[in-house]
């Protein structure tokens, strides 16, 4: 019986994940029957949705409440002013922000991982942090088998995951860097300059991504940490983090260690992990990459192996930030509601 | 009393860290009264070294021979075709190369660490893996506070540690880039083409440095793991590494965490680390990035914190690999050397 259609807004359909969701809904058919787009801010823009061009003026709140399913896909303040409002009134959202993550009484959901979080009666459902996804999709099975006692996790976070303005500055720097010397030396590159990003992305890595507390710790390491918990239902979990930039377009990738409850093989895990749907683990020997993986909807791992005790295991895991990472997980909590119909019923 | 001058020999001169090397040289006033240079193989080729052109044709023994210390920075065949023969015959012969590290009749030396390793009798002497470089230099003094018993590191790997072809290749592929797309979406890079390295680098992270072993370890990891152990004389220490290539020229990042034998508050390990020689302590909110530490001296270091238990720090190392990692250690070998009278007395 095909679905009559939804009528589906998209508040910030016009940055880089607002573009991916558009995408998404086309080809995943989501039955869309209105698609009503709104830019974050006040100035008109037009998107492509099927073939046909549709306005994206800023958000207007009669034209909200009048939507199914809304997808905030911009920043914790337009997901501030709207969330809450557009969910008292009935209308589903779903927030890919980090205004409501860690709220109480909003379903923070990963649906590989813990779509019986979701509630009828909770229509704002709030989406994690897009490092934390690769992370938390990888490691369920892991953590159900043996219990996950403490994670240990460098990143290598893309840069379209600091938004349009980064990897605009990202793309001028690499115009701007010299080539190898006919001589065989390796260049010193100069510190470089940077507006959006701390420091010069360019040809470096910077080990900052949000801002410091005065613990040390940046605010994507403390939101890593704190989703983490929420989605796995884990209050005890020692997470560890140092979250970094790296040159990437697409793609955050994790080097992890899972140290465990009890002792759990790599063989095993290997076989556990091969049954998660959304995942996809590469062979012994092979490993993803984010240009393999960008631009694509699996949580991709490898090189998963032994750490330092027969307790910890590591491993390696790349996901697209701006889809699996935000909006392919937005759209995917959208269907689960739909099979439930609890949605457009 | 100035040095009269030693008969230097330099084998590997063209290649990138051989012309660091010559620049060191010059510029640490290393008393060199005759420099022989010689390129890896058998194409001849010149060099400048304090404003003249110097040949560089393949190695020769008689010319070698004559040296009172020789550098190796070229591949391990050619260390090990020349590194124990000319020792042999009574030269300092200081190898970069991967050949004699681990051999027993030879001192493996970072002069910061372990220069009591150094023996008159042992001329063949080799300097260490340069992504383990930074770490057993900025984790020396915390070792000898609490013991590491246990390290975990994810590294971040510039191109140049790959030789002049994989840092020819990464800069042709940024070259073939495409752009930000006028339309403000982030683009999806096909997974490009690469044949020095496993994977194309630009705007691209890999997992992978070096050929997997049986048990899903590559030779770099293996490497920092057998070298950190045998610098320190730490046989027991448990090590565990995943090694990443990221798309920059020079300066090796790591993530780092260090598990004590006993607790060690980060307050304390700041203050051991700013009394070491030849370590740069970022302060608190501050770290280094492989833009900023390239083409420098010092091992850099920032990010300093508490890990998952009070017995664990972390900790973000930057240091040029051609530089501390490779050429600069050599030199700073020859100088102990020189100062203890051994060489060219």
């Amino acid at each position: 019986m095909p679905h009559k259609g939804l009528v589906v807004g998209v508040v910030g359909a016009t940055g880089m994940v607002g573009r991916d969701l558009l995408m998404l809904l086309e080809r995943r058919r989501f039955p869309v029957k209105e698609l009503k787009l709104f830019s974050s801010g006040s100035k008109k823009q037009s998107l492509r949705f099927k073939g046909r061009s549709l306005p994206a003026p800023g958000p207007e709140e009669k034209s909200l409440q009048a939507c199914d399913l809304v997808f905030l896909v911009s920043s914790d303040e337009v997901s501030k002013r709207w969330g809450l409002r557009l969910a008292a009134r009935g209308v589903w959202v779903i927030d890919d922000s980090s205004a409501f993550r860690l709220d109480e009484r909003v379903p923070l959901v990963i649906p590989e991982v813990n779509a019986h979080a979701l509630r009828p009666d909770r229509r704002l459902v709030a989406g994690p942090n897009c490092t934390m996804t690769g992370l938390a999709v990888a490691a369920w099975p892991l953590h159900q088998a043996a219990r996950v006692e403490t994670v240990r996790m460098a990143s290598y976070q893309a840069v379209s995951g600091a938004g349009k303005e980064a990897l605009s500055e990202f793309f001028e720097q690499q115009r701007g860097l010299p080539f190898l010397r006919a001589d065989g030396a390796a260049p010193v590159l100069p510190a470089g300059r940077s507006k959006i990003l701390p420091r010069a992305i360019a040809c470096n890595v910077i080990p900052q991504v949000g801002a410091f507390d005065s613990r040390g710790s940046t605010s994507e390491e403390n939101k890593v940490s704190a989703e983490l918990r929420k989605i796995w239902e884990a209050p005890e979990l020692e997470i560890s983090i140092t979250a970094v930039r790296v040159p990437v377009v697409r793609g955050h990738s994790l080097s992890v260690w899972l140290e465990f409850e009890r002792a759990l093989a790599p063989e095993r895990a290997r076989k556990l992990m091969q049954k998660v749907p959304g995942l996809m683990l590469h062979k012994e020997g092979d490993y993803p990459t984010p240009r393999g993986a960008g631009g694509r909807w699996p949580v991709y791992a490898g090189r998963l192996r032994q750490g330092s005790s027969s307790n910890e295991l590591c491993l390696w895991i790349v996901s697209d930030n701006l889809l699996k990472g935000a909006a392919l997980n937005s759209v995917q909590i959208a269907e689960v509601l739909l099979k439930r119909r609890w949605l457009g019923a």
